[in-house]
């Protein structure tokens, strides 16, 4: 399905772990924005993109607004997670999210993104993180 | 690892798509209660349990009071899922989570959970599902 | 301080209970903003305008976009309200939100809203309302 | 209406600022429980406690844990803040909060706490606020 990658996204080199078991996540850092196709593991019991995996998919945002946090390549852990599910995804759809670096304090990072697929809003997230770089 | 699985778990019959990437969750319907192993498929890039690996666990919730809820095995989509991250979790850990359902309303159903892992709370998770049940 | 009020923004007609005791909440329904003052009555001990201010205030946002959602007047009771703080707003700052109409469903209402002062964000905000207008 | 005044209960001292605009909150610091009146000051367009309101006492619970959590009287600042509203509450109704101290870490106090008048759920409120007694 690469073949529709919308041009700017590059894979996010998570692939051990549950990243692997989740699937390639593509980052477009220069617009702050991330995406992947719903594959056949993403799907819940009803055939919809699984709220687990919107999940999943929504923690990574940090990564598209990494390179706007602060120094070097440290894993900023997760502190709070709130995704709204305001529509179904479905098997081959290509979800995009649109991530905003709100804030970035000494000890932590606020994100959030709103999540679409083809034009329609599906999902909204809301993330904090730990910040280690400002107290490196 | 299920020598270890204690007395009262059962497996939860969701072994497909993303269930089956997660891997088993247990439930102890009886006590509003489920658990999974972390295992290599959970961890994040520092070898911790991956946040959209908790989050999944965390929207599982629902199955653990669905016998409270109502009528059927109508599938109840998540509406909004919230976990906060107290502390990580590592390959082996038996993850346990106590459900409380907290309301059920004719449209909505809410509720939360207190993640532990060796006694001591790892997450906590709330969550708000639609009711398909009280409409029926 | 109302000869400070922006340009484009209307007192908002709450003026019993809560949000007398609030005082003024200022519209700017055409861009979907609204803002206050913060006065004497909104502070905490240190001198900072309360949390409970300002998610007071945050809740307010529907009116901010009520128009945008339906039928008449009918009064949308909050289901669910997150606030994030993410810096101090003090006597006599103009607060300001940037509220987004996310999703109508048939029975909930997404927004959410931006809060600055002085062209800082110091909070974020996300809402679910009930949504009456869809099924009358 | 301080003569229905459940047994334990202290008013707590936040009586300025917004503190006064709300009125008085009681403390059971023992049980981890606080409570307040609905009065007059409190109600929304339609006659029940206002979201706002609901929030600002939901705010107050790191009150009821305080002496749980550290050293001193430092003011811990609130980081976030989200109330699910389950059902109304009305005037002279007396709303209880049981408070439940989650989780300290170095930078942050989670608490949550369950909303009941007259033993119905009416509200929950999960809380992160800074911890500024660690660091000291």
């Amino acid at each position: 399905m690469t073949d529709k990658l919308p041009d700017g996204f590059e894979p996010y080199g998570d692939n051990a772990g549950f990243g692997a078991a989740f699937g390639p996540v593509y980052l477009d850092s220069a617009n702050c924005a991330m995406g992947f196709f719903v594959g056949p593991q993403h799907l819940n019991p009803i055939g919809g993109c699984h709220g687990g995996a919107m999940a999943t998919f929504a923690d990574h945002q940090i990564a598209a607004v990494r390179h706007l946090v602060g120094d070097g390549n440290v894993h900023l852990p997760t502190v709070s997670l709130t995704v709204d599910y305001l529509a179904p995804a479905f098997a081959g759809d290509w979800v995009h999210a649109a991530v905003m670096l709100v804030k970035v304090t000494r000890n932590l990072v606020f994100s959030q993104a709103l999540i679409t697929t083809r034009g329609n809003i599906i999902a909204r997230a809301s993330a904090i993180y730990r910040n280690y770089t400002a107290s490196a």
